[in-house]
């Protein structure tokens, strides 16, 4: 971390902030420029609150050097995470293919779409359980129903399964789910992170609506830093002014996070777009960009699921889109 | 709600519709135009999906004509809800002015910054003890025994006070805080809200980053549509492309707000800014722009504190903003 | 377009209205329902100010049904447009790849880098000559010099040029420019887009940093209610919070155009990432997505660029792109 | 300008690195630290390219540390600039209520609301005669004839106008225009900027719709540094997600413009929020801000206006706001 000191900084304050930054375990080099003194922070930076630092009198700015995320960070682990789930693999080549209704609604529901996939190349089914609306009043899940019908469908597939869990006291319902996902309203809730970190569950973890790749990172990091290494991050759109789509797919996010993480990173075409007609060239666009995964919602009737249907794709379509993002990614190779 | 059909709907699938309609326990009012038809949708369609809606084929568009809050609508409930804080009040001219620490720290602190605050007009004590943090090895607050201190501050000034929550199972540590804060980060951690809304006690609402007004409302109809009417809301900025702040606060949602809901509505400019300087213009434009209250950092050693510093004031500079605040609600009048 | 009438609207109240609807050459339908009424209405509502329709008392809301736009509207006109240019074409099929450095800097910098983007695949030569630069004290291009010198690499190569206008006063500079390229400030210089509707070039229109797909559409469409056919959309970033990209590249931008208009639609990489190791990911993704083309920027050496190195590619890492997007593309077909 | 090199850079690296920034007649001063070095760049580093200075492999991060603005900088020109319009003045104490309508519709019109604002305490007259309009078939505006019209209220009232100039080569038509407003869609056409900075007219340089507070200061200097130093900047929103007002008011840039600059601030309530009803708050709030002036649109008959008729306000609704505005004003001092 590098800070530089105002112009004017008298040597007596530079020498009080130094001695401050020692009571923090760390090694202050100073170099004394002509316009400008800069200070080099050496140790374990991670723990400085930079808006303090920046907020001092005497200092100009502030500059980390290195990330603030550590277990997350490429540097420190070159090779791509490869994440188990059951009999299926993601990251380090290994592609994931995750797909399913947005809710699950029925036993008979939930086979048939789990069947379908599979014979279209899904390595994952997904599905709601619990479900957060905006609103109170609209339908909330099937909840731990939700998740036995998920685990029937597992039973006659073989799919692993991937379900959201938004609060941690309902854990013992995951016992049996393959992947845990964190969705974008909770991408922040800190305690629940950690609680998922005491886990060795792989976590799907999607970006907040408003959140920054280096935050997405950050949250990560919570999980990692209390021992559970299977994290699988998801791009889901971030929210602009463009209302044309429901979020803005950040596909660069993509290419960024393979460069700044060796965690695997999936895309989900279906609730950043929120239009059935924009998944398939999203998806595309996606493979192509160098994901490990794709996760898209199909319904086996999209008109009448009860909630998301304007986002679904029938076994058919994803049939196809299956195919073209497989022939996308020997390109890539 | 209306829905308009496209053109070259059949009767018949209008019918289909409309008798799908009726299963949701709507009446169906169709209008038949020379290029459209609109369909009237009359009952609770607070429960209907208008993303699946929207989804079938033949819908063109669908437009809410009521609004999907009900409890936190002015519509239904004109007065200004006042909200009684222990000895304080706030909202239907009620002015809060809250003010602390982000972070206890100490007794010490704790105490001299609540005797500093009191006497410049605060109403309200705030300071953190849960601490949100992006990064897991920032420091996060001295939790309980924070709590244990803000209430030692109470008692020694009489000053309510305001602190957040992050997780429900920490409830019982918040039995005499007179204000739960739920910060922006969980405005949307549902779970949370509903558990909030059993209690009776005051919760002040942060909005999201990248939430809404709309969607503050309906967060704020979770904790309503529980039984709890005592709710807060707290513009504290934005998410948006400028960095010269380090959100941009919307002051334009307190107008909005005090139009469409009957809650009293907060501004914390300090967050909002996270710069000392801006502080004082912003709560001069909130106070201006009708806020019920502002809510600002005053720290004894703003230099020294833990973290956010960047953004607090001496409890001088709040002495002198607070007087200004008073003159401006004066002209209002 | 519909405009919703508030309950309690008196019936002359609502007839007041649509005598002045009528005299904007607008026939208008009545819906009376039971708790709102609709009004339909029917002409050349292109013309009406919306905004000034629902600040009036009794409406509720007003929704456009048709599109405001009409002749880059693909209901009016099914097939897609190709532009022809010089030798290449673009739409319908063809696929444009359009390289070259940000500016032109040499004559022998300029033909190098043609020589090598034609050898690669490129079927149009790109190079700025006018540049609009945030600072009055950068380096603002080399003008009509440069426009001779593209002139001399066309020579060179065959390639068809394109480069940036700023300035309607220039145009006799762009006599034998081949596509004559608004940048994303200018997007919305409508006295600009009106005088280059008057000729019959090829432009390339640069969506604007806070456009939407709508206003973009728009602004097409004053270039061709002058006349000119011949636009080509570009998508190249948009504006948001975050910052690891210089801009956010919004891919589903090109599926939402493509189904909206028959025009175009370009990708460019380079400077909505700003970074050229994000330049290869996201046009295979742009291809993927079903772009009409993509805009690079090449540079013989990057390193030492007068601007905008940063994001160039060096003439093999295009060599490389260039033959993968070729094979996306094929995938697609 | 600090540039922060990567660690192993090599000696030869940095020492070429050094030679190329000398060719660009700077200093560099060399601080090597342990973990990193830094080059400390002196003299004119406005015209450095900081991506291009980025994109370079030895280079972790630059950062300025001077800002690239000179003639707007406050630390150059640290007293209040006041700029005089005519018989007002703005700025270094002295408040402008510029009124009037969006778009001059007739002779009537604009001396009936010109004589009503002079009589509230307005100091300057706007109205629209060239408009910006996103589709190329609404009304344009009166042009030239409107600017005749803006001059007989001139006359009427004596109140300074000020209008908006979309295109240069209308400038002869502004010859006795007191202000020249250059609108938001405009405040990066740099070629404009320039021709502008020759004239010795008042500019009121509008904020572009996403550009950031030092990109406005930049567009200023382009303005400055041909020698026009009568520069009046105006907030009037940036786009975001929120859609309940049409823009978002971004009032903590007054404050922060006054830090960073000596040219007055003024805010423009009525296109920022879109909405008649948050005109009058946000006024008050950007006068309690600091704004050294406002500017709002007032109509004769808001129902009647041909565009913006939804954000005016009536005669009487200004002279109320007029009043409120002043007595804040007067907290204040």
């Amino acid at each position: 971390m590098i800070a530089i000191l105002k112009p004017g900084t008298t040597p007596q304050q530079t020498q009080h902030l130094v001695s401050w930054l020692k009571t923090m375990n760390l090694d202050v080099h100073i170099s004394q420029g002509a316009e400008v003194t800069v200070l080099g922070l050496i140790g374990d930076t991670s723990r400085v609150d930079m808006d303090l630092l920046k907020s001092l009198e005497m200092v100009e700015t502030v500059k980390r050097v290195s990330e603030p995320f550590k277990q997350a960070n490429r540097k420190f682990h070159p090779q791509d995470t490869i994440v188990t789930v059951d009999n299926a693999r993601i990251g380090g080549g290994y592609f994931a293919m995750i797909a399913g209704p947005c809710s699950v609604e029925s036993e008979e529901q939930i086979i048939e779409v789990a069947q379908a996939v599979k014979a279209s190349g899904a390595t994952m089914l997904r599905g709601g359980a619990f479900k957060p609306r905006t609103s109170p009043y609209a339908f909330q899940g099937m909840k731990g129903e939700g998740i036995q019908l998920l685990l029937k469908a597992k039973e006659a597939t073989g799919l692993p399964i991937v379900t959201e869990l938004m609060n941690i006291s309902t854990l013992d319902l995951f016992a049996d789910v393959d992947v845990i996902q964190v969705g974008a309203r909770n991408m922040q809730n800190f305690d629940l992170l950690k609680e998922l970190g005491k886990t060795k569950k792989p976590i799907l973890l999607k970006r907040g609506l408003a959140n920054t790749i280096q935050e997405l990172l950050m949250s990560a990091e919570y999980i990692m830093s209390e021992g559970n290494e299977n994290v699988i991050l998801c791009e889901r759109g971030i929210r602009t002014f463009e209302t044309a789509t429901r979020n803005t797919l950040d596909l660069s996010a993509v290419a960024v996070l393979h460069n700044l993480t060796h965690l695997p990173v999936v895309v989900d075409p279906s609730h950043a777009t929120g239009r059935a007609d924009l998944v398939a060239p999203m998806a595309f666009a996606a493979a192509a960009a160098g994901a490990d995964g794709i996760m898209v919602e199909v319904h086996n009737n999209p008109a009448c699921a009860l909630c998301d249907g304007a986002q679904s794709l029938t076994p058919p379509q994803f049939d196809e889109l299956s195919r073209k993002v497989q022939k996308i990614r020997e390109v890539l190779v």
